[in-house]
């Protein structure tokens, strides 16, 4: 059909993105060679990338519907600006996620199969009104050989113009390989609608943002989305949990960021330390200045100056703020049960000195994360030593938890052989066999 | 909105198989004795097997609407119910794909991550009309701990019916911890677009089957689906090639067996070499049997009898038959760029005794499965030593080429500590850093 009339500006964004990630064939060395060009293509441009970003702000001033935490994740200050300088350098120290062999059999004498990563193609992301995002998510998409199309929040729309733009001629600066199409900036919600459709050209969409982006997203397109739509985590406290470190990992779970998607939303407790443990978490919960939202059980326990009878509603709500439900539970199995119930596969923990409990808990919790007496606030790429992060997700297929460059790889099998045919192989008389044996994981070179 | 209705028998059908995913905690020895009392059981039920499977062939018969090629997948021949016996037997050897440690890592002493295999959860495998693909997806569910629900064509409805019920029978006599759950049957097409809507209970759905069926599945849901939707594979000649390899390498690709998916319907060959090798492969062709689609070049090298002209449309035509579309290149790159835009990333092969160009072909075509000197044919499961296979993917994410068990698992985190707490840690004086040492891939045994 599309054959018969011109294609959109988007179709065509969306092929030349394609053809730059199939068109490059950039070593790591000259991928690292262009990030070091873009560095110095935004420190050479950095008055005028302040002086966009300062008109989105005065744009947004005005408008007066910019939410305070929104504003404050729009300005791009000097000592923003700078971090984002030090996380293109962070990308650029990380290894190559590229050509590592995962497997090198032997079928046949002289038919070597080897599984090597690879870039997967074409990625789309989407992200609100950050615009240290932009450089963020285009550093590792040149780190990685992907190709990205970016939309930011229309908060950031001068700021982002300008950082693509900067980027794109350090691209061209650079001189390497890696093509000026791999990085693209789009602009719209239409473009974005465009785009979803187009599975021909683009391999996979990260949404990063809000539940309601990410729900958005995933019922309007065929292409494979990676995101979590909810971050629910929940921490268990064992009635043979060590009473110093249930408080400390409730406390850090809730109010250490509770902004971020691995904050603790949910604390289960034991009934038979209800008396013991939870008068003590009350009053740490009421000095952070954390709303509870507890059961009738728990309720008797709790400062009643901050705390509420909860609903049905409380334990599919992720607050993202400071408030927290509080449920007593008979024991690890019903736990696991509410968590597995309720929870949204995120991170959860376990607070026990009783290893067979934790092993259960372990095993049984079907989330991105499981945790013993450790805070839930620890998912995350940085802490788990990625060096960056694409994101967390919540899906149980491709990349699971805080997700790496190596999110964005997939594999390729390559095959080595001397003209061998399936025909000489099988089980009968005078067939080949499959030898079938593991080989050293290094592809032969044949140059 | 479900909320106020009561949920359909398919809603509570797919809920059960969520159960019984997360009720799962069967060691493998235990899904193993799973596996071998299915196996008896199946044996125990050859004759009501057989008979149940008479049925559906002489319904079909009937009908007269089954194609020849249907009606033998359709039949099930004591030959065949022995290979679907050994086919569990095969499973049962194979190794657990769950427990397989990818990453160990201290963040600080005593806070240590490991990222571990494990099921995925509930799959759902729609597949055509053989009997025995019912049994063989069933096993490889129970061997990776994961629950299915099973659609299969409506030709062999009561053979499916009967399977299924004895496999669940097996399951109950075995009486380990695999719940009879973790294999459940649908029968309609009203079935299946139920399903599709529950991405609450279904994380991956597996279509094996026409591309037909693969789009309209991909296109009617939100659950990631893993499948390929053709296998449109290429074998490129190049002026290099050896003209034994390149003659025998074009016949078993084609002919070795037409209707799968990595048979090769696309034959590029370098314009040097046209005259010393098109009129053998042309001749080797006829005498297979091949209809030949050439382009104006290649045909005046090839027999007329068996050759006509090709069209735009051949370039993206998978034939599954003995036939073949014949392109003249001008070099190793017009072939990479014909293969990139027109194939399907399945596999494709390039037949040289020039290594460099081989290795630029193996880097830059973006296919599953890059071969040199090697047939199309081999991209299988069981070829590559997996096993078993669940089905060749074109997907780029998650699983990707011939997937085996592997490609029926995720990951999730362990994260074991001492009390650990995000707030600990920081740039600042007094803060600790993160360790971030790699440890052996080996869990903590802490009970």
């Amino acid at each position: 059909m599309t054959s018969l009339v011109a294609p959109s500006p988007i179709h065509e964004l969306a092929r030349a993105s394609r053809v730059a990630s199939r068109n490059s064939y950039a070593t790591v060395d000259e991928r690292n060679l262009a990030l070091l060009s873009v560095k110095q293509s935004l420190l050479s441009n950095k008055d005028a990338i302040i002086a966009a970003n300062l008109i989105d702000v005065e744009r947004e001033k005005k408008k007066g519907t910019c939410s305070e935490a929104l504003m404050k994740r729009l300005v791009l200050s000097d000592a923003k600006f700078d971090s984002l300088i030090t996380g293109i350098e962070g990308v650029l120290n990380l290894p190559d996620p590229n050509g590592k062999i995962s497997l090198a059999r032997e079928l046949d004498e002289g038919l070597e199969l080897y599984r090597v990563s690879c870039p997967i193609g074409v990625l789309c992301v989407i992200f609100e009104a950050r615009p240290d995002a932009a450089v963020q998510i285009a550093s590792l998409a040149i780190k990685s050989a992907n190709s990205v199309i970016l939309k930011g929040g229309s908060e950031a729309i001068e700021s982002n113009r300008i950082l693509i733009q900067v980027i794109r001629e350090g691209l061209i600066n650079a001189g390497t390989a890696v093509p000026v199409d791999a990085v693209q900036l789009v602009a719209t919600r239409q473009d974005i609608a465009q785009l979803l459709d187009l599975d021909e050209y683009i391999d996979l969409v990260i949404p990063r943002g809000s539940n309601a982006l990410v729900k958005h997203i995933k019922a309007n397109t065929k292409i494979p989305v990676m995101g979590h739509a909810d971050g629910i985590c929940s921490v268990y406290i064992d009635n043979d949990a060590d009473v110093e470190k249930a408080i400390n990992i409730a406390i850090d779970s809730k109010i250490n960021y509770p902004a971020a998607c691995n904050a603790c939303e949910k604390l289960l407790i034991h009934r038979e330390c209800l008396g013991s443990l939870l008068p003590q978490i009350g009053k740490a919960m009421e000095q952070a200045g954390v709303t509870m939202h507890a059961d009738p059980t728990c309720m008797k326990y709790l400062p009643s100056s901050c705390t509420v009878a909860s609903t049905e509603e409380d334990w599919k709500t992720e607050y993202l703020c400071l408030e927290i439900a509080v449920k007593c539970v008979e024991n690890v199995e019903e736990a696991i049960q509410h968590i597995n119930t309720h929870g949204s596969g995120h991170t959860d923990c376990i607070v026990t000195e009783n290893n067979a409990k934790a092993e259960m808990f372990m095993k049984r919790i079907d989330s991105a994360g499981v945790y013993h007496n450790a805070s839930t606030r620890f998912a995350d790429g940085f802490r788990y030593g990625f060096g960056a992060e694409v994101g967390v997700s919540t899906n149980r297929i491709h990349a699971r938890g805080p997700v790496g460059l190596e999110g964005l790889t997939t594999y390729k099998y390559r095959m080595y052989g001397n003209g061998q045919c399936c025909a000489e192989f099988g089980d009968g008389d005078g067939k080949k066999r499959y030898t079938h044996k593991s080989l050293e994981k290094k592809l032969p070179i044949k140059n």
